[in-house]
């Protein structure tokens, strides 16, 4: 079996070249570059360079604008909400994020939301932007509709992630990145592509009801009608907490949508009625200094401890490490750092194609 | 079969004076009963009146200081820590949620933590404070441990909730309140006392591994060796997302316990090597106009929107009902205004005790 690599340096250039061509600044480009490429060098390959494609299209449909520069509409020394002006996610969600930290660093806290803007790539992104300052992170958006709410058989919701960071003193850095659903909808198309079926209490079809199969979830999904879809995080029902996952997403969406005049639940869309749309996607950031609490060194010297004892606490049978967030990514990340980032083959031919289209050099590790 | 039921006017004033006798002031006594007859209202008796007797025991025992008063240790426009002097929790969590909302009304965000505090009753109590002001209210506590990290046997952090509420025009609130656990440990309790088995990805014993055997889970916990107990929101492993709840767990941790100063993870206890130990219970309290974002009159409609749309979505097969957060408690707490509280034998046995031994009348709902 071949498999192919590339270095990541290599890979956010080549991404960035590819944004560029399609009319996006220099800085712009490199945003949305080094998300998917950071996304990738942490494991989250469902956020990698594979979406790359996408935001292609979404330029070339229109609903993706990539000269549009974020417009700040409300501004009050701890609170910003700002028109991204349906430009790309990730220059607009940096700017957000650069904002909130801003703010914080003159009143403790700052929060920015933006709203009319597009996919932002992996939200961890975002928030980890405060760690440089000793400052708490977090990022949340809402996104298309792909989640049941309890009870219902419509996918009326995001899978609405929310990212939660914290700095430390000599262990790494706390990452908390997690969909409010139960998987991202990347995990059914790979038991999709597996011919596998999924484990019941992840997803529905149209019935509203728990099913193994994931082709008929993602057929649905992708006709659009929004009929059946994947289940909040807990599940099903009531029986082992599916409401509080429903109810999370919910709370991501006022953050993100409801309260920044931006879309929510089903008008999320890239097509309505078969036209394209501006999806109007809404984040949410904020950055909060723990110094305004605590002493910053009692702060992360805590932080150090409360992971340690987390790490060592006792392993239930049958399993070999505790684990805490951030950790498998970081270690991940300096694997793939080091030997390269692993490409499946649709992504290749994906980058291969924009490499001749765009004539960007595309430089693959050699292997031996 | 009879069923005993209490006006919850008299029950709040009974539990209200039980307090006073333990030596709190009459505003304080206030709110903890408040706090927990409100819960009773809303139907969620595992934090109603059933808990007055912990928390006398608290107060005889030397853990909960009934006449402690908070105390501002760090201040700033918009961020306050607050030291609760071991005192009850309900009277700090209420200063705390008033400071926050003071301070959102002078910049748009307000947030306070409180640490050395005890048991404070149920979070939505405190988030749906915001709501008079037309605030987002934000409510969090950390607690004792009862909840493995993934893959751990451990009980090592608290069910941790998280309550969200958000003001309405016409729509009633909407008020999300939520362990981070997939169940809270009176549901074990409850199917203990009926000789059920619980369902498999619920808890786990001694093992690590899921369990049936409620009473086993249980006896564990009171022992207080920590070993097995709850799992985290999406169950045991990774499978259906438990590291997620396991993350939310604790960020609230962070959030409540490791900024303000206050205990974290297993230092959360009441006893230690068998003696009575305060807690040191932490708070998080946030409040956010959303007219620093959007108009007010727009954030209301658009919540009512978004409510209506959740509600009118298609149900899955068999089911009759799609319901937001909040609207169940608000019903329950209709009909509980009407007809009274029904409470259990248990806990009209310990309220008939206190009734006897400070002299204070109690009167329950005749039946005919």
């Amino acid at each position: 079996m071949s498999e192919t690599r590339i270095h990541h340096e290599d890979l956010r250039i080549f991404a960035q070249q590819v944004i560029m061509k399609m009319g996006a600044s220099e800085e712009d480009a490199f945003y949305v570059a080094d998300n998917l490429v950071t996304s990738n060098l942490r494991g989250i390959d469902s956020h990698g360079v594979g979406r790359l494609k996408r935001y292609v299209e979404g330029i070339r449909t229109g609903y993706i604008l990539p000269q549009a520069k974020p417009l700040v509409v409300r501004n009050s020394p701890v609170i910003a909400n700002i028109n991204a002006m349906n430009g790309l996610g990730q220059p607009s969600g940096v700017f957000g994020m650069k904002v909130a930290i801003e703010k914080c660093l003159g009143a403790g806290v700052g929060i920015a939301t933006v709203f009319d803007s597009n996919h932002y790539g992996f939200a961890g992104y975002y928030a980890m932007m405060a760690l440089e300052h000793d400052l708490i992170g977090i990022s949340m958006t809402n996104s298309e509709p792909l989640v049941v709410p309890t009870f219902s058989r419509n996918a009326m919701i995001g899978t609405n992630p929310i990212a939660f960071v914290a700095p430390t003193k000599t262990e790494r850095t706390w990452v908390m990145d997690l969909a409010t659903s139960v998987v991202p909808s990347g995990k059914l198309e790979v038991y999709d592509r597996k011919g596998q079926s999924i484990p019941l209490g992840w997803a529905t079809d149209e019935t509203g009801k728990s099913t193994e199969n994931p082709s008929q979830v993602l057929k649905n999904l992708y006709r659009g009608l929004g009929e059946g879809g994947i289940f909040p995080l807990g599940g099903e029902g009531e029986l082992h907490g599916g409401h509080k996952g429903y109810g999370l997403a919910t709370m991501v969406d006022i953050l993100c949508g409801v309260i920044s005049g931006g879309n929510y639940l089903r008008d999320l869309k890239f097509f309505k009625e078969g036209k394209p749309s501006h999806p109007r996607i809404g984040h949410f950031f904020m950055a909060l200094d723990p110094s305004y609490f605590i002493d910053i060194d009692s702060f992360k010297t805590r932080m150090d401890d409360m992971i340690v004892r987390l790490k060592n606490a006792e392993r239930a049978e049958g399993q070999g490490r505790i684990f805490v967030h951030g950790e498998k990514e970081f270690e991940e990340q300096d694997l793939r750092e080091e030997k390269g980032i692993p490409l499946d083959e649709r992504t290749v031919e994906s980058l291969t194609e924009f490499s001749r289209e765009f004539s960007i050099d595309l430089k693959f590790i050699e292997s031996n």
